[in-house]
């Protein structure tokens, strides 16, 4: 089937001119195009699928040039995409230069924030109603879409306090797929359970609470009789307590794949008053049996074609990757002592952690979307003489800062960090990337902070942090495992290992780059008989001091090499432990990442674009050694000109 | 009247041979105890008043030699500390070498973890639980108390979640004294004052609950029924709907004054399974009847003298802090300028914006202790084109460090960050330093970072952040104004103040301490003829490339002053860019806060014990000049030989 509908919709406005049928049809057509991606790349997938109807009906409700929307998280944008202008270009998603895999304002007036990290838009499409009032526009509706795995994020609670308090008029739409990225967790996942189960909860309630004031009651006792009674009425029909007790009025749950019905129910929210949660029901994958029946292999899946009866998935990378040694370490350390334990924040399948969560289940604790709890809830348990592993992306543990430094580094406990996606992280952009880990864990007393150069690092780093009776941090990249050929030195706190010592230049790399360095020395030998050493420089913190400083005097330069953000970075680390000792740094240069951010593409194309792959590396080693006047260099120099 | 009782107790095992009338005594002893000690400094009050009954009920009912017990937030730590062996130190809390004003484990074994930050107790009491489990001691008891005015804190709703998925045995005792540090605001208070005004739900309910299932149902539907039947009775008879939603067993409220029914209800909850909260109320400042009518005064009041019908406060000081200085500049741009609003998270007192609130109500939101969502909700105000300020300790700003990544930074919004007790904060102590902010602001792409040098750069910066379309940081410390003489120059971006530019060294001083730098210049002046200039930074990011580059180029030495951490700060910028430049920073060095944690004591001890007073400061410099070799000091060690 191609698609006829949607190249007629230029704008959300060209909706209202569709029928019922059309409409149907537009939601059909919406679906294959979202289908013909993930044929071609890795892109998220079912929960696109799910939420394609209330798209639709929340354009077609509300005038989102004018009103607000955020999709929380991010990745379900896609429908959003195909009927704001942009379904020509989908096909370049996630790509350079093409479309974002997020919500995007650079792309579209209709996206407002670009999101990704989970449980920010209610409050964001509060402070956008709040910021509409103060500037004259209180006739702005904000809308926040937010699905049931981002929903137990202590910000969303704190989102929904603040607009039960305000009163603003204010719509969050639950998006409820019964799923998180991996299969939902905690308190709130049964109570949502317990209403999808109840009788939809609307108009009848609403008629009840008319009628209810007219029963006569008398005395001081009567305001709160009635209180409860109505409250006993709306507990035996619908789920909504926790919301009506914040101060929201429920609504739902309705069925998500029904047009009409959404149309109907999100034309009545509009014209109420006050903040309205409404309750809407959705599969993950919808339309697509497949992704119905495994949304969690169908979030973001490897590409895939699809034949008559089944699905023949392309060529995926059959290379391990970093998550993979991390992953099989800590199973190994699982084995070997019954007092480790390993946390995650609804990164199960990402961090690749099924085999612990099905042979440990006591030992593993996914806590849901809630980093800042996974942290504190760690050091309580290291508190207690167990040894918990806390496994989060770079990016999302971000979100426990304030926890890292009172419950961890302040306490000294020893609590693990290991930080999947430290780095550069591709197609995922600007939201996912994880830059700041080393420049902010290093700040934190008593933490020490590691990155190993490779694969033959990784459980020795882990086995290593396991011995260690204080905070440590373990940072690696979304890549593919690199072993560097050697008899791999021993972990010792603070020691780097020098792989190749040479004084016309040296590499300080701290982190899996160390790779790179290693190619780009051997190119600048064999081009340039340059003699470029390289350090796998292992710890950030505590910083192998002896190391560092000989570098600094002995080597005509010294290239410092990471994937973090150069401002605070492993780079300034060694700046500052050369000037505490005095020495000049004039021959010591910093490769990182710059101070604006990178967006999406392909892992490599990130790297070259700040200079971080190997041409980079020894291009910036090269104008080093010309500078620092390298004979080698300089006869290069004086042949090229011969030439 | 002075302690008989008190003395006596030296454990909290101690407690068990005492009579009801005893308890009674020891209780009324301990106020009168903690009456003393406000009578001698500012500390804590209001709050540790309330909790005397609870504290003993909790220490009778359980064993925390080897059960689990967590203050949340710890200023309400002082009845707790005279009951576990410390009464006889009470006298010396909150001063160098004395108590701790939080718990503290290096002073007890009853004090598990340094809190200070709200909302954490339930992670780290269910993480102890969860420890416990795993390293083999099932059998503790694991029990968070945690303020209403802390609840809203998202993570106390992460943990509340994870605690209702996991089902373990765990306690949570909710603190209800109606109050924040400030009014409590948001709708989870209007929910807790509905929960106040609902007889007490504990043992009926439950004989009802065994009750229900006899009731005979048939078919599918029974099970539905029944539990919604159930619900409704719940509901029309007490208001912990919202906790037992989430998985938890709600009982109470019940008086936290009256000893008796505490220790009855918390022998029944001990022996319940699974999470339960216990709903408490007392009052804010109970037996001390001036705190009670005004708990927010009282909470952490100026000394006081009582005597027999009123109180005399003790002279406190008359000099204006930079706080003021803050307020009244964001004051008098809303009187300016419609469009801009004042954000805080409880910290309408400490930040003195009680005027801020009472003439701009529409402009002024106080979020209550919920500082992600603060910096989100700011984040959608500024997309809506209002200019929002968000006006938080340095401290806790910490807590929407991801929020000032994504919401903020990575949509480059103008959102205006004012940070009070930026640095060192005195007697509070190592949870409320504000250490970091410097390093971790100037990560951010898209970041102002400022701090100014005196009350006279404070009104002109905050000018000067309204008229900047990018977000902004402004830090200043808790310290009284200082104000140096000269005609200030305007703040222009990126632009450094030079005080005085003199060639035998230089001091780079960011932030207040430049007036220390100034006494310390001219104290070298006069005892070694030394001239060193001053520079008010102004700006940590853009950096002063220009003055940076010449002064590092052109003077003996140059020694960076900052109240901030020294992995990654102002320094280290100021290395970054030289290094940047290829210059030698040989002559470059560091002051700023050291890799480990400042305990309480007064600010300016804390200053001298880093370094930062004037004679830390005169110290630095003195060594770098002798390192210098430069005549002025060689000539003076000439003399000091020759004599």
């Amino acid at each position: 089937m191609s698609s006829t509908m949607l190249p007629k919709i230029e704008s959300p406005a060209d909706l209202h001119s569709l029928s019922e049928k059309d409409l149907e049809r537009l939601a059909a057509e919406m679906r294959e195009e979202l289908i013909g991606i993930v044929g071609r790349r890795s892109a998220h997938f079912a929960s696109n699928l799910g939420v394609v109807e209330l798209c639709l009906a929340l354009h077609l409700a509300f005038d989102f040039s004018q009103d607000r929307l955020i999709w929380d998280t991010g990745h379900q944008i896609y429908p959003h995409k195909l009927i704001t202008g942009r379904a020509a270009e989908l096909h370049s998603i996630r790509t350079k230069g093409g479309l974002m895999g997020y919500p995007n304002p650079a792309e579209s007036l209709y996206d407002l924030f670009m999101t990704g990290h989970a449980g920010c838009a209610p409050s964001t499409a509060l402070g956008l109603k709040a910021g509409d009032d103060l500037v004259g526009h209180p006739e702005r509706h904000s809308v926040a879409v937010i699905g049931d795995g981002a929903f137990p994020s202590g910000i969303v609670f704190e989102a929904l306090n603040n607009a039960g308090g305000l009163r603003k008029k204010f719509l969050v739409v639950l998006n409820d797929n019964q799923m998180s990225i991996c299969p939902r967790v905690g308190g709130l996942g049964y109570y949502f359970d317990k209403a999808r189960m109840t009788p939809m909860y609307s108009d009848w309630n609403r008629r009840v609470r008319k009628l209810l004031p007219s029963i006569p009651l008398v005395g001081d006792q009567a305001d709160r009789w009635l209180q409860q009674m109505k409250d006993a009425i709306k507990a035996s029909v619908h789920g909504g307590m926790l919301f009506e007790e914040l101060g929201f009025t429920y609504i739902g749950p309705i069925d998500g794949h029904d047009l009409k019905t959404l149309r109907t129910y999100l034309e009545k929210v509009k014209a109420m008053d006050g903040p309205v949660l409404l309750h809407v029901l959705t599969d993950k994958g919808h339309g697509f049996e497949p992704a119905v029946k495994d949304p969690v292999k169908y979030h973001a899946p490897a590409p895939f074609q699809r034949v008559e009866d089944g699905i023949i998935p392309l060529k995926t990378s059959t290379h391990k990757a970093f998550t993979d040694a991390v992953s099989a370490a800590l199973f190994a350390a699982m084995e070997r002592d019954p007092k480790v334990a390993v946390l995650t924040a609804a990164m199960c399948e990402g961090n690749k952690l099924q085999k612990i969560r099905e042979v440990f289940p006591d030992r593993f604790f996914d806590t849901g979307i809630c980093e800042s709890h996974a942290v504190a809830f760690a050091a309580g348990m290291a508190k207690a003489g167990a040894r918990p592993v806390v496994d989060i992306y770079s990016t999302f543990l971000q979100r426990s800062y304030d926890q890292i430094f009172q419950e961890v580094s302040l306490q000294n406990l020893p609590v693990i960090f290991t930080l999947d996606r430290a780095g550069l992280v591709g197609s995922d952009g600007p939201t996912h990337h994880g830059s700041y880990d080393l420049a902010y864990m290093r700040m934190f007393p008593n933490m020490v902070v590691m990155a190993p150069g490779d694969e033959k690092d990784v459980a020795p780093m882990i086995e290593f942090a396991l011995g260690h009776n204080a905070p440590v941090s373990i940072r690696y990249p979304k890549a593919n495992l690199e072993t560097i050929e050697r008899e791999a030195q021993p972990i010792e706190l603070g020691q780097a290992e020098v792989l190749e010592w040479e004084t016309d230049g040296i590499f300080l790399a701290c982190g899996t780059l160390v790779s790179s360095c290693l190619r780009a020395a051997e190119r600048l030998r064999q081009q340039y008989g340059l003699r470029i050493g390289v350090v796998n420089a292992r710890f950030a913190k505590p910083l192998d001091k002896t190391v560092v400083l000989k570098a600094v005097e002995e080597c005509g330069f010294v290239l410092t090499v990471e994937e973090g953000c150069l401002a605070g970075g492993f780079g300034s680390a060694v700046l500052e432990v050369a000037s505490d000792a005095g020495l000049s740094t004039a021959n010591v240069r910093r490769l990182g990442l710059p101070d604006h951010y990178i967006l999406h593409a392909e892992r490599d194309e990130q790297l070259a674009e700040v200079g971080l792959d190997v041409d980079g590396i020894a291009r910036a080693a090269l104008e080093l050694a010309r500078a620092a006047g390298l004979p080698a260099v300089l006869a290069e120099n004086g042949q090229a000109c011969a030439t």
